[in-house]
């Protein structure tokens, strides 16, 4: 938290059907949700977050991405920040207070990947949903489906991962935990935090711009990875791969399809990271297994589907 | 248990090198090993079984099951069955005892589907390892790798399955726990069972008699299945599939070979059986899900690749 | 199984308020309420059961067990075993059917320890419930509380458990799974198989008779038994020890009390029995390690508290 | 992390015997012992921790602890704290390189409470135990007992923990993650944290200065602290309290004393703190509930038994 960036607060994702989409991130994945604005975007939250939101789900022609959103320590480190994506060379916009329903001002900016990126300094603050900040239950009765706790980071596929490297770096304090590095040394994928955890973002190289591989929610453990696995088969959703473990991060995971073909995943442990932590390095010829700890083979789905 | 069969007691795998074959079923499975006999046999046996040995490797040209043998209450109870399987029709041959180093007189014989199978009442009785019979602590310290608790059952491929149900209900007090029928109502998969587990033998039919799938190991729980594939892929072992779960029994699960390519199973938990219940079935339009609840498809390996 | 009993089939409980009771046995543990009868009583069943109820809440002025059911193979079975108890010298009185809903006919007798039991051959079998018998899914959507999966056994207190392992053994065919000596051998505590499981109903000696001490269900893992007792806490309901494990049978357990009073147990996992297992043996000398093997001293409130 | 200070990054414990207490902290704990210095002294670390040490253990005439490191970012932190410590009226020391093998200049202080604490820029780096920095298998083998992954917190109890608040949040930028007030509102525990894990050090206010509690470690999971739970009952080890989980963090955890007196714990899992996280708060009155969340009462030997 070097340049006080905390932690990705949220992720707009576009759906094809959004009463659909709430079937596999509210009632499947377990997501609070929160409430529905004018534009009929649906606001949702994992149970321990104690801000208003941290999924959006925008219908639209095209699945994918709209833009993840990084929430800064004050407006103080906001404004400092702005200044310093502007003479980076970002393009960037601002975002008034309330666009999104209970969200202070944002700065949004694009990166070499060619993803849209934001940061903001206030969101309205609801608390961790059904236990109370005194005297607070282990967790609250009511969860649905997957009870994931709280969203994690996303995983970007596009050009240039080399210069969104410097921009989450230089300008926004992030570091580099693990990465993986072809025969030649140039790095092909990269896991970035802003605190304690493996990874707030996650980008791979690839020729195409602003792809979205997947948006990611924590589940407290393996056993919670196995009975998200019997929903997906229960309710026949579209299974990509899992239960599994990573080779890189080492977390314990499993990934499927919500209708629109966007990817989730839910997974839980790994690895911890502290500022002074080298980074981890996965050899490219080891790719299967810095993915698929357990199969050590990719499948071509899992390079390939991006929306 | 309706006519004194108490459960598998041994399996004897062929295996093209000992020594090969001890570094998968006793360092990474971690079964105990016993003792070695005059012909080269090295006996195995699950912590937590009582008597002196479940597994028997012996070295051969061609991996594959030799025989699997059932222990009975008693001299009576074999004398019975002998008679009875002869009546029933079957090849029937008096293996003295002490072939087996600590083992009785056993009564062999053969199945429609082509496999050896054998009965015994009497086994020297070592006790648990690791652990005393008067206040026994939970479990013993220095078990290895994936500290496999004890055999459970093989999987047998071979024609004729109706035959061999007729054989094992009929002759040995077997029920038929789970099964796979086709849309005309033909079983192609049988799961039977002597006790409360939910298999203690299983087949499928296959044009080919005598085929041995995989023979399969106790765990304690699901987190021992995700160190199993840890290991599996740390020691650089052939995964076959897993973790995941099955449909038939709703065991947890994961399937690997040994050198030789003879196929293991170590899982943890799955269904419970008494005498009055009925048989579970699955159809074969859902074999898939039956055989793998997650992928929801078999892999051609899981099939096709036998010794 | 030597004598065609199967297993413990229901219990009857004797509780302050039937509605109260619910709370605990429905709300809590997760039993499936199933219907009620004309005397008022409520029939519960954990959801793996297949056959109509195994928990029978019945409204009195004193909380207690009124007696515990064992089915049986077959009615063929059942006169069988109505003979050899009248000749052991049983006080036998026949039950008619219907008096349970849905329950064949039984045959109630008394042990030396002062306590009813029953056999019985039919029960209505309604399956497993929330899971279909073809194709069945791992597990129903709409547990409550605990999700306890089914009736396990009960620990009874007694003079003359010696007497009641006589009857056990050579009427009903249980078997010595584990026992707690004292000094001078006599055995003060017994704990009786007629199956795989480490318990079908156990027993230890106490001068007044009668007693109940708890009624035990299974749970799935460990990881339920701590969700177990995180709902105890939300609940505010008393607890009496755990989570914890036992050193007798090895299992993961936690205990608490109904609001009547009667002791309740869940818990995962534990030993398993076959016929030819010689009794696991407890010096009473550490009675505290056997019963609470990592506290290893018992609270007063374990062996006076009964109803 | 607001001042540069990164985590907790050793602790010296006082033990009556080292050759006892490496049995406790090595063998069961399971700490990789790293060396032995000129005094005496031996170093260990969990295997996660890149660092070469985080715990030492002193042979000494009492029990207790000498002092905890936190670790900062570099020497221009260090630099600043120092001025800042002393501005602030601590008493301040300089220990030089050295002093602790592979350790840097440390600069010393005390507490209100009476402790005495140390902050330090540079430890050799010795990386994970068992594992690469490429292509990182998910775990080593070799580890022993517990398997404890890494060292985490520590309590301790003394007066004036307001004062202690102020010295680690004004000057060292820590966080109040949780705390306890009593009815009058006076803060009579605080759960103090520099980054994202519920604690890195805790204090409750005590008459007595400089009174350690605990000293702590984290294990993967819940299954975890059912085999530590295991072992201290195998090794017959003195057991405080557990497994159990707390009300405050959340944790899963068991309580346990090394051979000198003083009380070690393992957990895993709990709550995550962001800075713009409010503080959790139990009330006094609920102090059982908040300490040990299933049992709801403190027993007395949590409160009094210190070194």
């Amino acid at each position: 938290m070097r340049k006080g960036v905390m932690r990705p607060g949220h992720i707009q994702i576009r759906v094809l059907d959004v009463e659909e989409a709430l079937k596999h991130y509210r009632d499947l994945i377990g997501l609070i949700e929160v409430e529905r604005d004018a534009q009929g975007r649906v606001y949702l939250k994992g149970w321990t977050e104690v801000d208003k939101f941290s999924v959006v789900l925008r219908e639209a022609d095209e699945p994918g991405m709209d833009f993840v959103g990084y929430k800064v320590l004050d407006n103080q480190t906001l404004e400092k920040l702005h200044g310093e994506l502007i003479e980076h060379g970002c393009n960037v916009e601002e975002i008034p207070a309330g666009e999104l329903n209970g969200c202070g001002r944002r700065i949004r900016f694009d990166s070499p990947t060619g993803h849209m990126f934001e940061i903001y300094a206030e969101k309205e603050r609801t608390g961790k949903w059904g236990v109370e900040n005194v005297n607070p239950e282990a967790w609250p009765r009511g969860l649905k489906g997957m009870k994931a706790t709280r969203f994690d980071h996303c995983l970007l596929y596009g050009p240039n991962i080399k210069g969104t490297l410097d921009l989450f770096r230089d300008v926004l304090g992030f570091e580099l935990a693990e990465q993986v590095l072809d025969p030649e040394g140039t790095r092909i994928a990269q896991f970035l935090t802003v605190g304690m955890k493996a990874h707030d973002v996650a980008f791979i190289e690839h020729p195409e711009p602003g792809k979205f591989h997947h948006a990611s929610f924590i589940l407290d453990t393996w056993e919670d990875v196995l009975r998200a696995a019997d929903l997906i088969s229960m309710e026949d959703v579209s299974l990509d791969i899992g239960p599994t473990r990573h080779g890189l991060t080492h977390g314990k995971t499993i990934y499927f399809f919500d209708p629109s073909g966007n990817r989730s995943e839910v997974f839980c442990d790994g690895d911890y990271h502290y500022p002074d932590h080298e980074p981890v390095t996965w050899q490219a010829e080891q790719l299967g297994k810095a993915i698929f700890y357990h199969d050590r083979v990719l499948n071509d789905r899992f390079l390939t589907v991006l929306t």
